[in-house]
């Protein structure tokens, strides 16, 4: 797998970025979680005057082999239909609407899906294959495969970047995936299988018993488990995801601020805090969602979501619909007065 | 006091508007709140395709006889100090960023504040007086200066509707005015004084000791005890809790949607919803704060609030910061396309 140089922001000028916003005209730490983010991104980019510039979502989308056991009550044909959907009329999408009130650029990247989309259409063509292998009994991809998909992800935040994007979404469209991210939670961090496994996109009870039997089957017919996070992402990820969890490893190296979406996402940001540690501390992580996972997931990685606003939508839109508070943080420091300035008794 | 005319909004559009959210290209109730605010916003405006035109922020401000007795960790003084601060640099105050991010009008009210402030200073003078009088040990004002108070942010609320307005925050600035809440949600709701007495805008453990044997004090004070609205308010309110109870419902009769900040706006949502229970159908609550006891008296009004980001501000802070949500719930409706439309297999 490519190799990535991401390093912990240097904490050094903590006690004086503290210092900063405590002078604002507020009581101190008033401004609750705004004040924690501003810290966090000011650590980013080592300044005491941050920017967000041209933010991004990047959404991947892929089949998944596994949707062949009815673990979804959405049919695979609804990937490819979406993924022409986003790009034919890109305001109307779940998450286009929110991209465009937001100022995002969005992009959408085939990274597997099964069927062959028109040239031209719009969609970023990075296809590994049409749809994962079926992890029920094998590798959902090879190892090389999964390296292509790194590489490909790395790629094109590397392309964001040199169009001056400093803060990154990245989204997903996949029938099957929280399937796919279920098991990479329960491998990665130890919690039971049945504790990982939800509705996804509106299952009914009898729905999510029959996707916890497959998936527990599937779990079976591993023979050589592993908590390895590249040998879990081969056996049970997809395609959109391992080129979700490359783009977050390069956004990292690259010094952008990561927002995380909701249970896939979170899943993918697993995965790469597990092959790099100090990619975590670029995440933001903005959502979390009705998946009956996510919160534990969340919390098994310290994770406090800036929303919870009961999304299970995916495609980045708890990203994105999280941007304006990520934004009112950076302003709170760039745009508010000092006491001394304004001649107001410091208040705490 | 004035009467307000505020009937519930006609839900007989309800299916109808239910079918066309679960139409949108999106797994049914995919967007969570967003949906549920939406349908709340069609209501009000009785309408399919709603639109927020011109929010408004009004801030009152008054003083509190209470904090005499150093209920606060903040001086009387800040109130005057933050008020002209609000006027002179708007977009370097809290709650005054926030209202440039989001395209706010953002007006500040003196409602009696313990100063005299310079003529053409940009404040809306309505100073009832210089500061309510001290409720230990008697009525903080009169029930015609409440009256007076409900009259003023009535009027306030009819020059911002007659401006175009269509969607309102109201914000407070007031040394004092967590423990003139307390009090307020103590008589109305019945939970113990205790659990309604908070940190304020910072007091540590010894200061909340004091601040809860103060108004333990003030209750046993009361020989007349009662849970009429009206009387609480007169006894315990602040100028500027009083004029928000008068705005609120006049919102309501102008079927205005109105955003709900933090503690003390919701203790004023309280006075208000005991005065005309259909107020409340009007109201978001946008923000749940870091003050004790405000997620006890949001549950007690079934409250769910749309943001949690531990904001102790005031000011209209967390309505204002919650706007870009509230956004997204009416963007959704107007933006995104139908299954139909899109050749989208219809998933739920």
């Amino acid at each position: 797998m490519k190799t990535f140089s991401i390093t912990s922001p240097d904490k050094s000028a903590v006690p004086a970025l503290q210092a900063q916003i405590d002078n604002l005209t507020k009581p101190r730490g008033a401004l609750g979680r705004l004040e924690q983010l501003c810290l966090q991104i000011c650590l980013i980019q080592q300044t005491s005057a941050p920017r967000l510039v041209r933010p991004y979502n990047i959404l991947f989308a892929a089949d998944h082999g596994i949707e062949r056991q009815g673990v979804s009550c959405s049919p695979r044909e609804v990937t490819a239909q979406q993924v022409l959907h986003f790009v034919r009329h890109p305001e109307g999408s779940g998450v286009g609407f929110l991209c465009r009130q937001h100022g995002f650029v969005f992009q959408v990247v085939d990274a597997g899906v099964d069927a062959e989309l028109p040239a031209g259409c719009g969609v970023i063509d990075r296809k590994i294959r049409r749809g994962t292998s079926d992890f029920l009994y094998g590798d959902a991809m090879t190892e090389s495969e999964f390296d292509r998909c790194v590489e490909t992800g790395a790629e094109l935040v590397d392309r964001a970047f040199a169009d001056g994007c400093n803060v990154i979404s990245f989204g997903e469209m996949g029938i099957g995936n929280t399937s796919s991210s279920a098991m990479c939670m329960h491998y990665l961090t130890g919690i039971p299988l049945s504790d990982c496994v939800g509705a996804g996109s509106g299952l009914d009870s009898a729905g999510v018993r029959h996707k916890y039997e497959i998936l527990r089957q599937a779990a079976e017919n591993w023979t050589a488990p592993s908590n390895d996070a590249v040998k879990v992402m081969c056996r049970f990820g997809g395609f959109e995801m391992a080129m979700a969890v490359g783009a977050m490893l390069q956004a990292a190296e690259r010094r952008m601020v990561i927002l995380v979406d909701g249970f896939i996402m979170t899943a993918c940001m697993l995965v790469a805090s597990r092959l790099y540690p100090e990619v975590k501390e670029y995440a933001i992580f903005c959502h979390k969602g009705d998946e009956s996972g996510h919160a534990r997931l969340l919390a098994s990685m310290d994770a406090d979501p800036v929303l919870s606003l009961g999304l299970r939508l995916g495609e980045g839109s708890g990203a994105v619909c999280a941007y304006p508070i990520i934004e009112s943080a950076v302003r709170m420091i760039n745009d508010m007065d000092t006491f001394e300035a304004e001649n107001v008794t410091k208040y705490f």
